[in-house]
């Protein structure tokens, strides 16, 4: 069985293992104040072009989601995203479990829009009983979307104005970053995300580390104590050393060409993601989305997904109807050049 | 002006005053402890036809909610509701501030069904990343419905009839209970709420007392300990007679006939509801919702809505187009008979 | 039986229930925003001499301790209280239910002291690993205390300056502000307490009203939204005005001499209640605390506590030793002088 | 520097390592659903004899602790521990973050009684206001403790006899279990932790991982969706494998000899800081606890500890006068044997 339903199926890029078992039995401080996470949280403001941004690392996505929101706003405030949004229907109610309500918006290619959060707001605000509902304090994007699409520039500009004018913190769900950023078709930039966005994240977990998120604050308002708040949540690792390591060795010599293995790896998922789907394309199947990078959506006649789930493990995502079945195609940056020949093969046979 | 916008607008029936001044200098056990309590909660027993049912009195019904849905889940839980639900959209995000999600339904009428319980249920449940996904653990209803409608028992029945197969609770909230019960088009009584529900309440506030709703527990999973969540949550009224001599007055004299004020009043005020919306039909104008209680919906031309303004309140919900305005006309315990005569006149003269 | 056993057990000041019988059949707006809540909150600021204060209007005292302190505190924090704090043992932990610790502190006469708040945040900050503890991020204490203690405004002044120099919020639980105003110990009028403090509740429903807490916001930082908070914890009235009717009634004529129900009634008690710790310091005993107003405690031997209980109603607080019952007796503004006449010849025959 | 301040500062023990490389390009399902955190689980069970408990893997001690409990407790319940307990005074409030309420007892040498248990239990079920407290649900304690004290088996079991008996939960965090079981003086196995406990875990971090906390469920009731709970805190690993393949590595072989690395390991530490607490008695200066695992507190003078800090890292733990420090040695497994022969030639030549 080939594996392509997920980004998260091996283990680590060899760089992290590597410098993992060269620094084993270094002797640092815990909780992540050690030198190894200073360096990579300099890295990254480096990267970000962001030299005053607060850097902290999670083990993972969940939980850096519902730290930073629940730091983020205030008791009676919820969190604007798509209806779609990853806190909203895959997280097992972690962001209610804070007491904040998620606020769902209609999504179209798994993106919200500018124009959507100042309706929402101005609805809410002309609202006369608007203090009987959930005051909108945040808005929550995931770039790659859940669905794979890519937020542009232009996008990404309209809702930070849109957030800056209204008073909301926006918040950008990077788990994805690298395969978003080294899309062919993406026109954003670290920096561009630390100049439009208040917090946002690079994703090491799907990425090629073990394990690893790393969020960046830039909006002075969210920095102070804020590792209270990764405590009291359980995010803070006793060997806080292992998140900043990961990160040095995935950004090892990045000069902002792509070229350390975060990026480069990234670059080759989306190619060959983008080959599943011309492969799929050729057969005369569209992908279900504007998807750019690494993952990759369609709804298959059963007979295909019966042949294919014969070799390969897909992400089932439902059956819209009784001859077709909903799948996703992931790659990673673990995903071997052999298997994804074998793919294109078996889809061109179909 | 005259006031149609809500049902809470004025005080209290008479016959709760008197009996509030009448006990005023008597010294009772505070909390809820006192024998005014224990004989309302009897009488509503009685009326229940529940007698192993435990009563509690809340002062208002946004604590009802939260704290009988809080003490009923597990942490994972969320609790299923029309889109339209009181909770979900006018209570601040007071569920979510406890830990757990409002699952939002599509409604119809204001009203969802048990088939569509079981669809969500069924599809959480056959989905491989059901532990992602908040657990539905309850049904909430309103009955009347925050548009006025009134679930049928047929419909009742059938959704308890899936929570019960399905493992879930199923709560009613009965803010406007009374002007549910009178209506002409209503087949619900008391004991079939009990035998149907797993916690349901008989709202005071809207129905003639002061304040108070009187939480009926008919599940016995969900007795034990109730009173310490009543109390975590601010909810136990330190003279917690008052919540009890208010029902006692309000339901006096009751025997199943709807002879009391509780029952009389409320009965009252969805005739003088029902002559509004003939009314407006009269002049060609239909409601927007088959509401058969208390509660008028209907989408104003403006110049009808401009000119009914300058002398009555409404309950404004929005403008869906540039030259409509959509209202609710109101009716309760308390509304005058001429206040209603002089609305009717000048709706025939719109 | 005579019930000296709380300061809750009737109803209302007869001006009270005169006030919502005169106005019972007016038509309001709901939810506190009436003319009466205007003003009695006007009133309230007057007497506080506090023109820019927000005030706000709860039913009960615990309601409003957990929306003051959740409103008010960042998710980290907790709130430094004595470990006899009310917050802290008798409200079924209901700060923790929003997700703050409450931070206990030893006490003296059921009060704690500026030293013992700055040390606690002085260790706190010292801590190297302070990022695992609670930050204190508000000092909460009752006045009276819940040992019918009083702080002294030198007291007061102390813990207010050391709150405003560390950056933490100063909250007064005053529910029973009337007795400790009116103890004739009492060096703090309500203008100091709108001084000294960031927020502050009048207390009514141990003082004359059927229910009702005036809570007085002076910081600016905590004014905004608040409305919102009460709302999601279930604290908004429907029929708001009701709390701003008792008020009403209560300071009637107040013009900062004590000549309105709230202070006149509350005088009375507190002179009946050192009458009763006179009584038995004649017969040799002392009271357990340095008590001058309406709350008394005294560890009474068991044969004096069999026979004062086969006729009065008294708060047991637990049996020290095997020979002794600690009791309370509380007066109130309801409390019959032929009452407290009988009392005190039962305990001068003891 | 040679560090001793934690047992949490070096990487992992090499097995560790060596099995996450040599499975690092193997395709698994996620969040802990692979054939790794199967074989774990299962090996887990063995060791504990206990063939139908649940094994949940964690990555770290604050995360399963507060899980656990919010999974366990009701909303009106908290849980009882040591006033030293990790829970109660190092997780920044997470479990009141979670809505419950540590219940501190005071504690000898770090531990509690089961007759401190019964006591507290008493005396809230005797108070007539019982409703007004928080209700005990649950007892948590550390074995070894905060202070590196070991529960006796016999200790232990009147602890389970009394959670038995009075319906509470007996949750053991074993975040140092590695060194508890091996220390000369232990009396318990892991068969009794699993017949004495409802809930515990053998710690990983701390004792040869890179991070990961297995726990133990035996109790039937707190079984069924516990994934959903740990999902919702953000503690559901994506390669939940790394969790598996670590305690994989560390209980490799072990048959209940202790000769596993996790095992053989703990044991060497844990003679390393018996001879550590040795070189100081030879000094004539006695450790702060009768412990007899792998942390060591002592009240130095100040000239011993300016000596020492020199060259050593040590966890500072406070003041307790001008001329003394109090501080705590840990050892690990990844002490090495010549860092132990420096410091106790040393504390030899103070």
């Amino acid at each position: 069985m080939l594996r392509f339903e997920c980004d998260y199926g091996e283990g680590a890029a060899q760089p992290v293992l590597d410098l993992l078992q060269k620094t084993n039995l270094e002797q640092t401080s815990g909780y992540g104040e050690d030198a190894y996470c200073a360096a990579a949280a300099d890295k990254i403001r480096a990267l970000c072009d962001a030299p005053d941004a607060a850097v902290h690392f999670f083990v993972g996505a969940t939980q850096a989601n519902l730290t930073v929101i629940d730091a983020a706003l205030k008791p009676w405030q919820g969190v604007l995203c798509a209806e779609t949004g990853h806190i909203h229907v895959h997280e097992t109610g972690s962001i209610e479990a804070t007491g904040h309500k998620c606020l769902a918006l209609p999504a179209r290619e798994g993106k919200i829009t500018a124009q959507q959060v100042r309706d929402a707001v101005a609805a809410h605000r002309a609202n006369p009983s608007h203090e009987h509902e959930v005051q909108p304090g945040m808005v929550y994007i995931s770039n790659p979307t859940e669905v794979g699409t890519l937020y542009t520039k232009e996008e990404l500009t309209a809702l930070s104005a849109a957030c800056y004018e209204l008073g909301l913190y926006l918040f950008v769900d990077g788990a994805r970053m690298a395969y978003g950023l080294m899309s062919p078709r993406n026109d954003l930039s670290l920096p561009d995300y630390a100049a439009l966005c208040d917090v946002f994240y690079l994703g090491g977990t799907k990425c090629g580390a073990l394990f690893g998120e790393a969020v960046v604050i830039t909006n002075d308002d969210l920095k102070p104590d804020f590792r209270y708040a990764l405590k009291q949540h359980g995010g803070m690792l006793a060997k806080g050393r292992l998140l900043g390591l990961q990160f040095l060795a995935l950004l090892d010599g990045e000069d902002g060409s792509g070229s350390s293995p975060y990026f480069a790896l990234a670059a080759e998922a989306d190619r060959q993601a983008l080959q599943i789907r011309d492969a799929f394309a050729a057969k005369g199947l569209a992908a279900q989305y504007d998807a750019p990078a690494n993952q990759q959506f369609f709804v298959l006649p059963d007979a295909w997904y019966d042949a294919l789930a014969a070799r390969y493990a897909m992400s089932p995502m439902g059956k819209p109807d009784a001859r077709h079945t909903a799948v996703r195609f992931c790659t990673s940056w673990a995903t071997r050049p052999e298997a994804v020949a074998q793919l294109l093969a078996d889809i061109a046979a179909l």
